[in-house]
């Protein structure tokens, strides 16, 4: 009998780092040829299993494999599709296992968020419950991180990193020119439930007075009065005001500042103006001239100036992954661990799915100043390391040379379509 | 006599090399000290020069100085305070003279853009008036890039480089995507009057069908119909839509989109910002799910990812504004020259400021398709060796090392205050 083959997919919103992670368990897979046929890839994530529209990664050259370490966004094509419970749509689970039946899959990497891992470990209890063979391993990924157990997510090092120094940036900006000009700057960075890319753009403050002066983070109430104070104090005492604001900073009672009325698949409202509904904000209640910005996907995607961190950890753990896979591990998940010294260190460990599905890891409330508006030693200390190191990619012509994978098809074996 | 000082400042919107410019300036002042005394900075620009408030540079380390060149925006702080024609203003040319006397300054060196060319212009012609000695030469800088005689402008470059960039990089995202999630991504970038910016974006497409797939330029009339039709096009021809729209996108007669006023689906009025607006447009004509982002300060002060072609030249000019002055030159402002050969090569030439001052260069026509939506070869090999090499900061903790100045004042010698 032929080696298993394996089955990786992207899942949710992409990152500067995720194809690192699908780098990790290809040149992995490759290297164990005897136990691990080929790596499929799903297109488009998920949706590509359940269509049956594979990618055959084994037609692609182990140089635009390495190509994946320093190429952004996700490169199989990824989907924000959440399998519903086993109870409402049994069919789609069950079309999956015949899906991998037909293509003699025997392990299933999923490289997503909170909602993939609990994807994952209901195709594991589905597989064992109909007597299907299948190791399903979540691999981690989410800028937002907040899975639990890992001690952070890959994506999350490389966004923290890049506002970081966007805010450092743009503050030497506006400190400029504040004298005769802009007084207040807004940048909205993403950031739902938790304000960890927000909380990064303190890293950027060395000094007292520094910029931001102002973080808003979706776990802290937004207090209009409060936050004005703040900003005029900060204006009379520094010349200029610096503001960084989750997108998903809200009222006392849960209401966004900010909500377009969208919502997306999952049914989570989209989000977006929260800076342009700040600067009116500041602009009538004190009069101040405002510049904003919205980093939105370019935040998520900034290869160019990714975390190096981050991209040896999303390989480590996407290595890891196949790794728990040969040893026979199912229903778990490579995690991060941090070590215990003084000097930053980490290791990867191994976490079961049934305690990371769908358990939410906000900022500690001892993370955040206790005014609200700020970031503590605890918080820098943890957020520090996790932004260290540069990876750049390699430039021609001045652009970065992101790989372009030819994604050649795997041929159909079954007959029957499945309507995603 | 002592050797003449030097007066330097910073004018207008900084950018990510005008110190780099600065360094040029006071490396070379600092290699000539027989003739070239010391060289003050204004605090904030020309305000600085008019309130006697001048920051001493030779109290600043070489090591300090020589961190220009890695950090981004205005290490003295800049203004926007435009000089009025001689006739309106006198006042405050004869103020300059004032101050410019009363601190033994033979040079006066002015950095910025078409309104301080002018300005620079003007109290060249002062000076010599009424008989005080002194070389007013301009240097030019503006992201913009819409000085005339110049090849292009310093900053340019690496605006330009970081709009390609992070166009490249968010739409891997978008397409990566599409096929569940977002279909349509606008970036607005700066441009209020020139497309050179959103130009810059088209480097980024390599391939038929790459992004960005529709640039807006303020030259070119935005007619709806034939806009929305193309973002229809796209979508259904490549599944996403990238639009770069310049921030000075314009209908026929001259109005600004940005002004149009448009409400949201309660009625409340959209917040300022093009890319929402556009954003707004298509979701409800197509009912493309969208995002959005709005570089803002972000683009002009992103050192991190500075070309490498620009912040060499932005060094050279700075040389060559003090070459000049040490060979007796005045009303000039050193420019950029290409060279004719088919590799690129530039070199520095001179302009007589009267030729410069208060002349915009837009976009030539046939840098422009004919559809009105992208840009031709000519502006490709145009704009391609500006954005080309990477020239990193230096880093520490995952932070670029930007420098701090002391920026200690010179003594005021003046009894007399001047309002601005």
């Amino acid at each position: 009998m032929p080696a298993k083959n394996a089955f990786y997919a992207q899942s949710g919103g992409v990152t500067a780092v995720i194809n690192a992670t699908a780098c990790g368990v290809i040149e992995t897979a490759r290297k164990h040829r005897a136990r691990i046929g080929k790596v499929y890839a799903g297109r488009n994530g998920i949706i590509g299993a359940l269509r049956e529209d594979l990618i055959d990664t084994s037609r692609e050259s182990a140089t635009a494999i390495r190509g994946l370490l320093t190429t952004p966004a996700g490169a199989f094509g990824s989907c924000r599709h959440k399998l519903k419970s086993l109870e409402e749509n049994r069919a789609e689970y069950e079309r999956l296992i015949e899906v991998f039946r037909a293509h003699n899959i025997g392990y299933f990497f999923y490289n997503g968020g909170g909602d993939s891992a609990d994807t994952c470990l209901k195709v594991s209890q589905l597989s064992q419950a109909t007597g299907y063979p299948l190791q399903a391993i979540h691999v981690p990924k989410t800028i937002d991180n907040d899975l639990p157990l890992t001690d952070n997510c890959p994506g999350f090092g490389s966004v923290a990193k890049y506002i970081a120094i966007s805010t450092q940036e743009a503050a030497l900006d506006v400190a400029s020119m504040c004298e005769t000009s802009t007084k207040v700057f807004i940048l909205e960075v993403m950031g739902r439930h938790a304000g960890w890319i927000a909380a990064a753009s303190g890293l950027a403050a060395s000094e007292e007075g520094d910029a931001p002066h102002i973080i808003l983070f979706p776990e802290i109430a937004f207090n209009r009065e409060k936050f004005m104070a703040r900003v005029k104090r900060t204006v009379k005492r520094h010349g200029y005001c610096v503001i960084v604001a989750s997108e998903g900073t809200q009222y006392e009672d849960g209401r966004f500042l900010s909500e377009s009325g969208l919502k997306d698949a999952f049914g989570h409202s989209q989000l977006g103006g929260l800076a342009p509904q700040l600067a009116q904000m500041i602009k009538s209640e004190l009069g101040y001239k405002y510049h904003w910005a919205v980093a939105d996907y370019l935040q998520r995607s900034a290869r160019h100036i990714a975390s190096g961190t981050d991209v040896e950890q999303a390989y480590a753990l996407g290595e890891a992954a196949v790794e728990f896979a040969l040893r026979g591990d199912n229903a778990v998940m490579p995690c991060i661990v941090r070590g215990k010294g003084k000097r930053y260190s980490w290791s990867i460990g191994e976490a079961a799915l049934e305690d990371v599905a769908n358990v939410e890891k906000k900022m500690p409330r001892n993370y955040i100043t206790r005014d609200g508006f700020g970031i503590t030693d605890a918080a820098r200390d943890y957020l520090a390391p996790l932004i260290a190191g540069e990876a750049y990619p390699p430039y021609k012509n001045g652009l970065p040379q992101y790989v372009r994978l030819k994604n050649l098809p795997v041929p159909r074996k079954l007959k029957t379509r499945f309507k995603v």
